[in-house]
C-alpha cells in the first residue's frame, strides 16, 4: 500500500546522515497521503544503513498502525498533531542537528539575521514554550506537537517551516518528506551563521522587513522569480 | 558560442559545492569575454549535480539573453554592475559561505589581521551599506550591484577582490571565473580564523601596515616573487 | 583465548577514527569477559590501520598480562580500577575528542541542558577534581581510576555512563566495548552542544527534571518503549 | 641525489592536504640530510595533487640551490635559519592552519591546558614578538627564522617543537618531515580546544606542572613508557 509514499519517506529519511544531521538513529522523517489520510513515518531505533522500504510503518491519523511490522518512530505523535494541525503540510522531518539543537537548548529562536534565513523562512523561527510537568508526564509526545501548534498560534507554518522545541531540538515541515528534509538542512545552515553572527555582534538586529519579504516572495507565492519556470 | 568559456564557467561552478561553499543550489559563477562583452552564467535553481555546460547562460552586459534555453541566475544584474563598473575583472562568484555570511549578517568588515588575508585582499574586506527601502522594492539585484560599487568608491577592487553584502552573503571576483572562486574558499577561510581571532582577543589590531604590504606585494605586482615564472 | 572479545574490542577501536573521535593513537577501547575477569585492551601506540585481533592484548584484573606479544595501553591501569569499582560495565572508552576535552580542560561538568543529553546520561556528565602531586606522581593511571570513582560516589555509573578527567580528557563505558564507544560519540555531540547553548546563553539552565526523567526512561530501565521490542 | 629525502618530504607535504591542514599551496614541508647539510623542500606555488618526488628542490644551508629546476619554496629562509639554529631538528612544516592561525592573529601563545598538549609540546607554545619595519623591509623570510629563534632564548626547541608567528600562522618542526607534520597536525588540534576551553572558562590555568611532566616524560626522554619498545 502506498509503496511509492514508502520509498520516498525511505529516501528523505536516508537523507539525513548523508547530510550529517544525524548521529545513529537521532531522527526520523513522515510523509502523509492527504487523500486516505495515512502517514508513512520511519520504525523506532532502527539503522539508517540497513532500512528498507518494507520497514516503513504506515500509521492513521489517530497513531494506530495499518501496516508494517515494526513500531513506528516514538515521535510519531507529534507527527500526527503536526499533520492534523497544519493541513498544507505533506511532510515532518526531526533532527538532533549540532547548531539547531543548540538554539533549543537555549530556548531561543533564531531572528532572521539575513537572506540564507530570509528564503525559506518568513521571519524568526520560533522556540516553544516550556512543557508543564502534566504535559510531560503523559502523552508527552503528542504534547510536545501541541507546544509546537500553540507556537503557530499567529504563525503561518507554511511561511516558516519549522521551530526548536524548548530543550529538545528542531522539528521542520514542507509539502513532502523531502523538502521537509531540506528545510532542515537549511535550518541547521542558519543556526551556525546565526550563532557566529551573534558572536560578532551581539546585539545584531534582523534584517530590515523589506529585505525579508523581497528575498521569501523572491521564492514563493504569486511573484516568484527564482529558479526556472514549470513547463521547462 | 564562447564554448570554451561556457566550460570554464561550469567548472568553477562545480568547484562551488568540491569546496564545501555552497548547500544546494545557494551560489553562482559567471565569466566574461570581454573582447564581445558577453557573459556566461549558472542558470538559476538548477542542481550542481546535473548541471551541463550547454544549461549556461549566455548574457550581454544589459542582461538581455543571448544564448540559452534557461533563465540565468536571478542574481545576474549584479555580476552585470560589476562587469561594467570594474573593467578589470573577468569572473565573478557568489556564495552563503557559512563563516563570510556570519560576517555580511553581522554588517561587519573582515580586518587584514593576518598574512593568510594578506597574501590576497590588500586590507579590510569591506561590507556594503543597508540598502534604501527603495533600492530593495525595485531592481533589486542590480541595486545590490550598486552598493558594492560605492563601497569601492576609494579602494581598487584588483586588490580588494570581494565584499560582504550586509545581511546577505560575500561576492568575490578575479581574472577569470576559476579565480573568482578561488577566492572565495580563501575568503572563507579568512572569515573563520577573523572570528577566532577576534574571540581570543576582541581589541585584535589588523596587522601592521608594513607586514599587509609585505605579503600583498610578495604575490602581485611587479615586484611579485612567490611562484614559479611563468616561462616554466 | 576470548577470540570474540577481541574481534569485538579491536572493531570497537577501529570506530575511533571512523567516528573522527582520535587523531592518531589517541584513544583506546577495552572489554571485559566477567566470568574469566579477563579484560581485552588496545595496545599502546599503534597505528588504527594496522591493527589486527592478534593485536589486542589480554590482561587480568590485577594487570597483569596474561596473553599477547605486545604492551598494553599505557592506560590500562584506569581501564582496570574502572572495571574492579563497577561491576555493571563491560567495555570502557578513552579518547581525546575535540568538544569533550575542551570542557574537561575547564575543568567543568557537562549540564543536562536537553534531550540529546537526557537520552543517554541521567544528569550532569561530572569532571573528576584535580589530582594531588602525589597521585601523579606513582600509580598515575591507576589513580586516575581512583578520581572516578571518587566522582561516582554518589552517582551511578550505568546511569551516567562517562566522565571528564580534569586537565585530560574524556573516559565513557558501557556493557560493553561498543556501547562505550556509542557513549563516546554521543558524549562529543553533547559537548558541542552545550558550548554552543552557553554561547547563546549563559546562563543557561539544566532542563527540568521532569524532562530528563522522561528521556532517560523512555531508553533505560523497565518503562523503556523506545526502539523495537527485542523478539522481533 | 638524495631520492630517499626527496621521497620522504614530498610524501610529507602530500599529508598536509590529506590531514586538512592546507587549502591550495598554502604550506611547505622540508626535511635535511645533517650529513650533507642540504635541505629537500617544496616547491613555491606548485600544486599538490601534481607534485612529484623530482620536483623537490635541494638546497643549503645558505640557500642556494643545488639541485632541481623550480624556485623552492618563498619560506625557505625561514626553514634554513631553522635549521642552522636547532641541530637537532631533522624536518620543517609550515601551514596556515585554521584554529592555530587564530591564536597566531591574536598573537597569543597556547598556554599547556591539558595532556593532548602535555603529550608533545612541554609548556606553552609560544607566539613571537612583532617583526620591526626593517626586519620585515628585507630579508624578511630569514628574520621570520629570526625571530622565532629568539623566542626559544630559554626554551628548548625539542621539547617545544613549534610556534606561532604573530600575525602569520605556525612552524613546527620535530626528528624528520613526517615527524614535523606530525607536530602540526596536533598543535591544530590543541589550538582547537584551547579556544573552546578559554571560552568555557576565560580565566582557566594552564595544568598543573606536574601533570605537564608526568605526561611529557611518559612519552619523551629516558624514562618513557608510552607506546611500543622498539625491539618488537
Amino acid at each position: 500500500m502506498l509503496e511509492q509514499l514508502k520509498q520516498d519517506v525511505l529516501k528523505a529519511n536516508l537523507e539525513l546522515p548523508e547530510k550529517k544531521l544525524v548521529t545513529y538513529t537521532w531522527g526520523n522523517v513522515s510523509g502523509i497521503d492527504r487523500n486516505s489520510g495515512l502517514v508513512a513515518i520511519k520504525p523506532s531505533g532502527v539503522d539508517y544503513s540497513t532500512m528498507k522500504a518494507e520497514d516503513i510503518v504506515l500509521i492513521d491519523l489517530t497513531g494506530r498502525i495499518v501496516e508494517g511490522r515494526l513500531k513506528p518512530s516514538s515521535d510519531a505523535p507529534t507527527h500526527i498533531a503536526l499533520y492534523n494541525a497544519f493541513p498544507g503540510i505533506g511532510g515532518v522531518c526531526h533532527t538532533h542537528s549540532r547548531w539547531a539543537t543548540a538554539w533549543a537548548q537555549a530556548g531561543l529562536g533564531i531572528p532572521a539575521y539575513g537572506t540564507t534565513h530570509a528564503d525559506y523562512f518568513y521571519g524568526e523561527i520560533p522556540c516553544t514554550r516550556e512543557m508543564s510537568k502534566s504535559e510531560i508526564a503523559s502523552d508527552y509526545e503528542a504534547n510536545t506537537g501541541s507546544v509546537i501548534i500553540e507556537a503557530f498560534n499567529n504563525l503561518n507554518p507554511e511561511y516558516i517551516p519549522g521551530i526548536l522545541v524548548k530543550n529538545h531540538a528542531p522539528f521542520t515541515w514542507g509539502k513532502d518528506a523531502e523538502e521537509a528534509v531540506h528545510n532542515s538542512v537549511v535550518l541547521e545552515e542558519i543556526a551556525m551563521m546565526a550563532i557566529q553572527c551573534r558572536f560578532l555582534k551581539p546585539d545584531a538586529k534582523p534584517m530590515p522587513d523589506k529585505l525579508l519579504d523581497r528575498h521569501f516572495l523572491r521564492k514563493h507565492g504569486a511573484g516568484a522569480y527564482y529558479g526556472q519556470s514549470k513547463n521547462i
